[in-house]
């Protein structure tokens, strides 16, 4: 028997987009948003035998429910268990120890340390932060002086978009491999010996303090810096706010700015792991 | 004798970028704005004498004083026209009949239909209207089905930003020297007849009627439409409403996303004319 | 009666490529080249009385018959003057005093001056133009100090082929139109006031002594010179070779290096022609 | 005392380019081609205690001595072994066990196998491949439709460049990563399953039989392979004659195409061996 049947519990819009994609291929069932937001094609679960069971990111609310900002009602972690087989797979965003002991008969995984998926989040990403700088700037980004930090995912992301403003960019590098790749993507890299301060905008993508106080206080007064690096970010926030210096630190931009692709990439993800168990899609 | 020397009256942070940017090179005075939005190096007029008067865009405010939106006080044409010379001449933006009127003496020249700031203008616009789709838009432009309209500077400009980010761009031409202009571009072109109506974001650049009811009736209902040409636009904008299909007209993008970029333009081209009439810059 | 019946005479594979072309739309017969050649579906003339007669690019041969480089034997005007309506229009490249005293009672088109044309051709001629530095150059054109001399059809196509390497290009301009051109592309802009001299390979496309030898001098021995301006190009080519500075005056690209693509804009061309003439396509 | 100094022995352009970039950094002599190539500031050796020997790639010719294409004088393991002191290290491409037994008391490294060379050594080999197409194809690379096989370092190269002459490029993909990564570059990916086999110009850098009898039967006849993938390389070249398709596997395409930068690469490599081997350099 192919085992395939999907429970979306709780969430916004993206678990919503998530579960329109998904319905194409599999038996797709949600709870936790209230009707009026349910996509065509999407209902209620009528059965109690779900083989997998998606929860949001984060999962669970200050309470411990399932996390439902798009309902009223609260749904808590019994109702959902009731409707999922005994041997269920659970897949949410950030799992942590919480959420484990609350599915303790469980298999987790958790969809947002998929490399799939952090790989295909680097473009909403890297859209949200164009997107504040055209907010912040008073200058166009086209001949504008950015810097990127890191040449990773999100870097090479930013990278490209920026080079279709005719920005001027460059990337600060440690090492000839950064060099030679910044180079492939037909960007400028220097080393931070060789580094200019003088910039309109600095995109950091590198999780680690990168801008001290030190290193902040070369810069002018009127750079803006945005964060894209995870906790604990790589810029030294307090001095930056002594100094004046406006910094921006942007987490979780895909489901802020683009909630829809974000659901739809979390639906690839959880479409490979369901392949990789071995349950098949209808088509 | 040189006569080189600017007075800057009213306007808003274009005004003032202005001001910043042509006192590298001329003498300039400001007035009309508070002395704190003043930038470095910049002053109230000290003679009476002055070759070149810049007002800003519009230039009038609703009562016939100089628009002043960064000043509490009304400035009016008589104190100004006391500080410049009978023959200054006056520089402003959108000059109609009413301000031809209220400088009998002068010659006006319209800045604004120069075309080396429309061309200039083109880029803020594009960044401009690429800021509202970042915004509105619940998909990434990556991937996203973009059609754009006309493919003269505001085009060319779009679709040099769509590429970086990898959006699927078609341009809507009449004629093969639309096409040809398209694919030195690395755009494919489309005539109207081979169309597809299935888009996520429309950016039109063509002024005259190019969306009616009937060809906005064939898009899906989630296309937005983002108009950049001035008026009338080429959108019927009520039957898009009636349709339910969003729409945006986006007019003096320049001025209100890249306000120091706006002004630096106009910087430009009063350097440019002054250069026109003979006056030479200290540089 | 719809008159859309097209003789094509003499030529290479640019002719015989646009026949191939012209075949999906319109009555199309070919002379003037061995069968051998002949593409699919294409024949020699079967009647005496085509409405377009399409000549070669240049149209004759040193004896003043019509230039067939893809036949042993030689085709006269008499020949082909007594295939086609005495009405006939004639469609030739290059069209000159000679040709029109050889055609006395029609009408005659330079289709090489068509603007579609010339657009057109911007492409393969920027292309052959890269591919001549890619041969030439000891270095890649990734990090290579490129300039570009005008930002006109041929300069616009060079930009945006050079961005996709990675080179540092700057381009060369002499108003501040052609530096907001410059910056729609995404290209920095520079007067010949501030221009460095350090460059690896230079393409000018503005016909026009730009190169004289004193600016030449100014170079490095190892600069690349290839030149786009048809005559009297813009590089003195003797002083150039009296310094040691290699220069390449490519003249004719599109049929050398992309003879198919060439064909089909020559067809593209004819086709806009019999259009405005009224002729109508089968399809 | 600072062990740094360097013989460079042998080769071709690309190791007197690679010595011509050592030097302004290290002491550097040269051996091995004949003294009219020498570059400026380059001399023989002048004692014989070096503590680096650089070998070309590859290092050995048909007789078992050092390969020196640009001398008429053969040059033996020997000679270049008394001018190196007895724990130099020998840093050469392609190093065999061959090379090993010559060296027996040597630490060999083969510099041709260190990651950065690997990633710089993409831009030239994607150049060198965009250079054949270019020669080949009768049609612009506009427009043509180009399959790209792997999203590794060569393909993320060639995705580059070929967006910059507007290409319709796809990516063969395999699974989401690889799509994730595509479209990071801006370029569509597409699975086995959906690909479409009409293309103008097939690039492979998968070393691994992609194209067997089977799928090069599905392409056009006048489809061109151009293979960059090393031994075996990914297309069954013996049934593509067959089949009158024309391949062209190209290799060693960055000495060919770019040897100042193929030897720049190089040098660049060295330096960070040596820097690793705590070996610092004169600036």
């Amino acid at each position: 028997m192919n085992r395939n049947s999907i429970l979306i519990a709780g969430g916004d819009m993206r678990q919503l987009s998530c579960a329109a994609s998904l319905i194409r291929k599999y038996p797709v069932a949600v709870i936790g948003s209230d009707r009026t937001h349910y996509p065509d094609g999407l209902d209620a679960p009528e059965n109690d035998c779900f083989d997998y069971l998606v929860l949001p990111v984060p999962p669970l609310d200050e309470d411990g429910n399932v996390s439902t900002p798009l309902s009223k009602e609260e749904l808590t972690i019994e109702e959902v268990t009731e409707l999922i087989r005994p041997d269920a797979l659970v897949l949410a965003g950030r799992v942590d120890k919480e959420l484990r002991e609350r599915f303790p008969g469980h298999r987790l995984i958790d969809y947002m340390e998929r490399e799939e998926l952090c790989l295909s989040n680097a473009i909403p990403t890297a859209e949200g932060a164009v997107q504040i700088a055209l907010e912040e700037l008073p200058v166009t980004l086209s001949g504008a002086k950015v810097l990127i930090v890191g040449m990773g995912r999100i870097g090479t992301a930013l990278a490209e978009i920026l080079k279709g403003f005719g920005a001027d960019i460059s990337v600060l590098i440690r090492d000839m491999k950064g060099a030679a790749r910044a180079r492939i993507h037909g960007i400028t890299p220097v080393y931070a010996s060789d580094m200019s301060y003088d910039h309109d905008v600095v995109f950091n993508t590198v999780p680690g303090l990168v801008f001290s106080r030190d290193v902040l206080g070369r810069f002018k007064a009127d750079t803006l810096f945005i964060d894209l690096a995870s906790k604990p970010g790589g810029i030294d926030f307090d001095s930056a706010s002594q100094l004046g210096i406006k910094t921006i630190w942007a987490l979780g931009l895909p489901g802020r700015t683009a909630p829809v692709t974000a659901g739809n990439i979390i639906a690839d993800t959880i479409d490979a792991i369901i392949r990789e168990e071995g349950g098949s899609s209808r088509v």
